[in-house]
């Protein structure tokens, strides 16, 4: 069935752009064009101006383009129309495409999925193109660009050959197996096995920073009330934000800002009292706030300087200590510590250097087995314990056969990451979070 | 100077297009791309898969073409760039030719100034374009197409004609006045600068139609409090609501909200307390209110149907009689009323039609002189004085010399419309009113 949707962003725009995939998409695309040229002969990955028409009413002038399946997009047969950016004279497109039954609305990341099923991409690259539009740091966009161009899908298929050897390894052996063969020892099968699954966890340690990169540094905001919490926010904000919009957390207590600092985006979370009466609504804010804390990658325990002896200790990874209204009092602070005055702006650039620093090593750049994707993990933490179990099957001296069949569910479990024996349903969840037209 | 912006609409998408015009734009966008075909060779019209590229940094793949200016939209050499629908990377693509120093940030609508002053578009038909993408019913889609296509300049075109054949017959007899030749009687002159001028008069009659096209029915929701004026409102939300969004007006008190009824835009606002107690604030919403009456097309009187006897007559040009909760009491009314029930519903669709009815004539269709912008009646209406001012001259027996030359100002008023003697000032307010990438 050919498919069809918005590919450009919704709104009023100079511009929009509809795509269509799908066998047949140029011939019905052209029943709706006047121009003369088009209907005769035309050529692909030329683009023509002529006018699209509806039952002898004229839609639009529009430009149009159509690809062969060997050179578009989904690596079927498809075509592009650019109208005018208007949404009712899209709606007025799609409405007619729709009409002629032979075109249908396409689903989210559709056009991607086709790609995909088309051998054009592995899945881990087509996770990337949503990612790459998502981007809103600079690392982000590093990350997904990389992913997008393959980086990670070659270090996932040196993996899977190291498996795919391994086994080979074991089959020839099998084969063999009724003549005097001299067996690999089960310490080096051990080994090679061991070094498969030091690969992976080299991944699996990845992941943290992978996220950075894609999602940003989870910082939270926390300290007593009227210490300066929300003046921080707002002095962070007003030099750096990247993003306009104020996000509305699970509950109405937390606040979610996002700035970009050194390229990386940090994700500021704003905790409104973190120990207060003990009522129900507000113990229940407690708890939330102490999830907060528990997943934050950096906290920024604020406390006003004039105040400083009644501070108590907060548990969790990475704790900075900010003192703020060093303008009114100027204390001595340890080095991981920072006094600021969000009054004055004193600080502030030091306290978003030391952010960046907490979490980012010096001179880390992008390394291809940053994973970000918490799919990607997973999967790769469920091949890392069928190695491991793998592991248990050689050290009781299983047979060959059973050994061999340890490492297949491993290299299927693995499959799952670039899409060789990933399941519909898996495949189906991951390009329902694109964005359609995509 | 080349000029770059977005040209689709902001935001995540499948695709995003940037759009180029200038002498040089391909030149200087192939120093971007990494395409060896383009480089040596490119045709123009063809669509190229290719890498963009800024100092080393692969920013995205994207698809380019180029065109001529004579096959492009602003009449200029011109490219465009389809990359993946990122606002970060057409930032990055943006920033990329901008620090080209041969590339500018485009203004808004600048790209059909240019299309507008490169000859391939006339003034008219250039606001059409933002009128096109603006419209929100399919009247006032039809109304901007039809503009667009040029069916507006046609008709003033025709207008134009008529004085200047008016003017060269002066200046023919001008020219043998030292003759003695029968000279065209000055009451004939008087019948064809009348003629001009009832022409004229038929465009400015046309604008409130045109207007009701473009940019919709006003109605104002009016009636005491608790006759169900916000039910009503819901009630004809609920079943036609095309825009999601609430537009605040002016006031906080002024709420107006959109619906589309038989392809025309309706604009329900809805008036808080006509007549309520008398303090300064109060006052000033009820002077508010009394401006949206007078400007109102259609005024629907809520009543409710228990307590229709104390209805006070609002003045305005249309009033449309609702007497409301008729599930509770039924009471006759004249033709032009309505009853209705926003409880059970009864009556709803009734009084659409009566407000579409009471604006639209029957089988009403689209003029070509139903002009719709405010600036084209404003043209008009002093073309129209200045014929008038022709005709006093005439009268006066003045010399063809001095009657040539108020019809040349007339002439010249006229042409601010299709922008032939339109000064920059006009022109540039006109395109600001665009959005940037159009």
């Amino acid at each position: 069935m050919i498919i069809a949707a918005l590919a450009s962003a919704p709104g009023k725009a100079g511009i929009s752009v509809i795509r269509l995939s799908g066998k047949g998409s140029c011939g019905i695309l052209k029943e709706f064009l006047t121009s003369a040229r088009i209907r005769n002969n035309f050529e692909y990955n030329r683009l023509y101006f002529t006018k699209f028409v509806n039952e002898g009413e004229l839609i639009d002038e529009v430009t149009v383009v159509f690809f062969k399946e060997d050179h578009s997009y989904t690596g079927e047969e498809s075509a592009e129309i650019f109208c005018h950016g208007s949404p009712l004279i899209v709606k007025k497109i799609l409405e007619a495409l729709y009409e002629s039954k032979k075109v249908r609305k396409a689903q989210p990341g559709e056009f991607t999925q086709r790609r995909f099923m088309n051998g054009k991409t592995d899945l881990v690259q087509a996770e990337a193109v949503i990612d790459l539009i998502n981007s809103e740091s600079d690392a982000a966009y590093t990350a997904s660009k990389e992913q997008l161009e393959g980086g990670l899908s070659i270090e996932l298929k040196k993996i899977n050959q190291m498996l795919i050897d391994l086994i080979s390894l074991l089959e020839i052996e099998l084969d063999f197996s009724e003549e005097e063969l001299e067996f690999t020892p089960a310490g080096e099968i051990c080994d090679k096995i061991g070094d498969a699954i030091e690969v992976i966890n080299k991944f699996i340690q990845g992941y943290k920073k992978g996220r950075i990169y894609k999602d940003g540094i989870k910082v939270v905001l926390a300290g007593e009330v009227n210490v300066g919490k929300s003046s921080l926010m707002n002095r962070l904000l007003q030099s750096d934000r990247v993003i306009v919009t104020d996000i509305a957390g699970t509950t109405r207590d937390t606040i979610e800002e996002k700035i970009e600092v050194h390229g990386y985006l940090l994700r500021l979370f704003d905790t409104a009292g973190l120990r207060e009466t003990d009522d129900i609504i507000e113990s229940e804010g407690i708890t939330r706030s102490k999830k907060l804390l528990k997943e934050a990658d950096i906290v920024l325990q604020i406390i006003d300087s004039a105040n400083e002896a009644s501070v108590t200790e907060i548990e969790a990874e990475n704790v900075i200590r900010v003192y703020n209204k060093c303008d009114l009092k100027d204390i001595p602070v340890h080095s991981g510590s920072v006094k600021i005055s969000c009054k004055t702006g004193q600080g502030i650039e030091e306290l978003k250097d030391l952010m960046v620093k907490t979490v980012i090593e010096e001179n880390m750049s992008y390394q291809p087995y940053y994973i970000s994707n918490l799919r990607h993990l997973n999967v790769l933490k469920e091949t890392a314990e069928k190695l491991q179990q793998a592991k248990i099957t050689v050290s009781s001296s299983d047979t060959n056969e059973v050994i061999i069949l340890d490492l297949r569910q491993a290299l299927d479990t693995l499959g799952e990451l670039t899409g060789e024996t990933t399941s519909l349903d898996i495949i189906n969840n991951i390009f329902s979070k694109f964005c359609i037209g995509k």
